[in-house]
């Protein structure tokens, strides 16, 4: 069995971090990632710098990070705007966040749903024009910090109406599902789509690794995660961010499934950027070890 | 859906823990956790006080923990020492540790498996006589931070050798395991026994929390877990400890289980231990929250 996984840290790791991280060691950053045999990495995103200044070097990361056969870069785009600017970077891929519920999406993005979703219609066709990969991230897909549940079939009837989507990434943003709400999302959005499944998962409340391999289990065709686990969760600050590439890694190859990527490598990146954070990361394999010991 | 958690904050927890807590605030500890529902609970080890002084007091603690109708106390028991002071100190049960190789049964008991399991066989003959519960935990199943990898079929023998148990337990005493070890640990155990099985996770690597679903779903009647998460891996002492009470809890209640503890009352006290512990414990829900909110 074989799973994609997409390294998130770049982008949303670090864009949840107090921290700014200079862009050489972003680049750095990106670059270890790939030695460790990472091929899909979100690397920025193309959000207002007002609204996320940690991110406000995403043209310059773009034109630093080295262009390797194999590896495709993505930027997280919410408006036209960003749109332009991820098209001029040079960006192999697009992903664009529909959030489930009103409130989050107004909150968020200030926007309506609906609006959200007229948008992305817009943003997908012209990025597909442009020949870039398209996907749709449904936000809050697990649980929405304002408005608490989320039905499945809502989460749905959103991925009903982005068609133009060529990947569908389910989103826990706050880090509130566990694998029986994997399962129900998978059964809801496969009744209405045939697009690949993509997971992305906070370990906010620890379940983020049993929703990772429930996802593989239900058919999922990529799992999100940062080197270092880095990221936290923007409604609960002192908690825990994305699963951490490395875990997942050690979880996956030790369960007899294969990624491509290389553990030791994933630790060497997650060690480089806990360096520059200058804090002790939510990952744990760099503390506790590979097990049983491998690498030189 | 229902299985039992095991508490073993107060024994496999604070035994871990460099900090050496005071006899009072362990008993306010097993008190809060009686008050969570909590109705089994691993509250001492009566491992000699040289190796083990933070479990120095045991006969104090047990002399002075409420006895609340419903409430089991384990005691933790390597040898007919051990077992005298559970007897004197009034314990319910006894769990006694037979591990699943030879070169950590000599350094974790200096003894050789074969005698451990000789040993194992007297205590709980002893115990059962005097109508005390035997839970044999079986140590390092799921690998040895010496030997490497442990064969499933190596801890079924031992349990078929142990036929005076009452309960099984199998730890993962490193946090190494991933749940595709569970199921195999199930099977091959269910070909020799058909003892209750209860498993003993560390979220050392991340693993515990899907692992001990994987438990559940494989048939478990019983998970341990520490309320805070406390406890370390005395072999990765960078590492984090038991899975986390609260946090198996939120897990379990959000997936449909029921557990008859409470999620607040847990949360308290983990918030008491956390206090007297003076550190950052590994648990999440006390900072991320209960999602959707409930409570006062």
């Amino acid at each position: 069995m074989n799973i994609e996984v997409v390294e998130v840290g770049p982008r949303d790791g670090l864009q949840n971090e107090s921290v700014i991280v200079p862009t050489a060691a972003k680049v750095a950053y990106v670059e270890a990632l790939i030695g460790a045999g990472l091929r899909r990495i979100e690397a920025v995103s193309f959000v207002h710098p007002v609204r996320v200044p940690q991110m406000a070097d995403a043209e310059e990361v773009m034109a630093r990070v080295p262009r390797v056969p194999g590896v495709r870069y993505a930027g997280l785009v919410l408006n036209e705007r960003g749109l332009d600017r991820a098209l001029k970077a040079g960006v192999d891929e697009v992903n664009v966040v529909v959030v489930a519920t009103e409130t989050f999406s107004q909150r968020n993005q200030g926007m309506s749903v609906d609006d959200a979703v007229r948008g992305f219609g817009v943003i997908a066709g012209r990025a597909r024009e442009a020949g870039l990969g398209v996907t749709l991230t449904v936000g809050a897909s697990f649980g929405c910090p304002f408005e608490g549940e989320v039905d499945p079939a809502r989460v749905a009837e959103l991925v009903r109406r982005c068609p133009e989507a060529q990947e569908v990434a389910l989103a826990d943003t706050i880090g509130v599902g566990v694998p029986s709400d994997v399962r129900r999302l998978v059964e809801a959005v496969g009744e209405v789509s045939a697009l690949p499944l993509r997971f992305h998962f906070h370990n906010t409340r620890n379940t983020g690794y049993a929703n990772a391999l429930a996802a593989l289990e239900a058919g999922a065709a990529a799992l999100d995660a940062s080197a270092g686990g880095i990221g936290g969760c923007p409604f609960a600050p002192a908690a825990t961010g994305n699963i951490a590439t490395e875990d997942l890694l050690y979880l996956l190859h030790r369960s007899g499934v294969t990624t491509g990527a290389d553990l030791p490598g994933v630790l060497a990146a997650a060690a480089l950027i806990e360096a520059e954070l200058g804090e002790r990361l939510p990952a744990q394999l760099g503390r506790a070890g590979i097990w049983p010991v491998t690498g030189p």
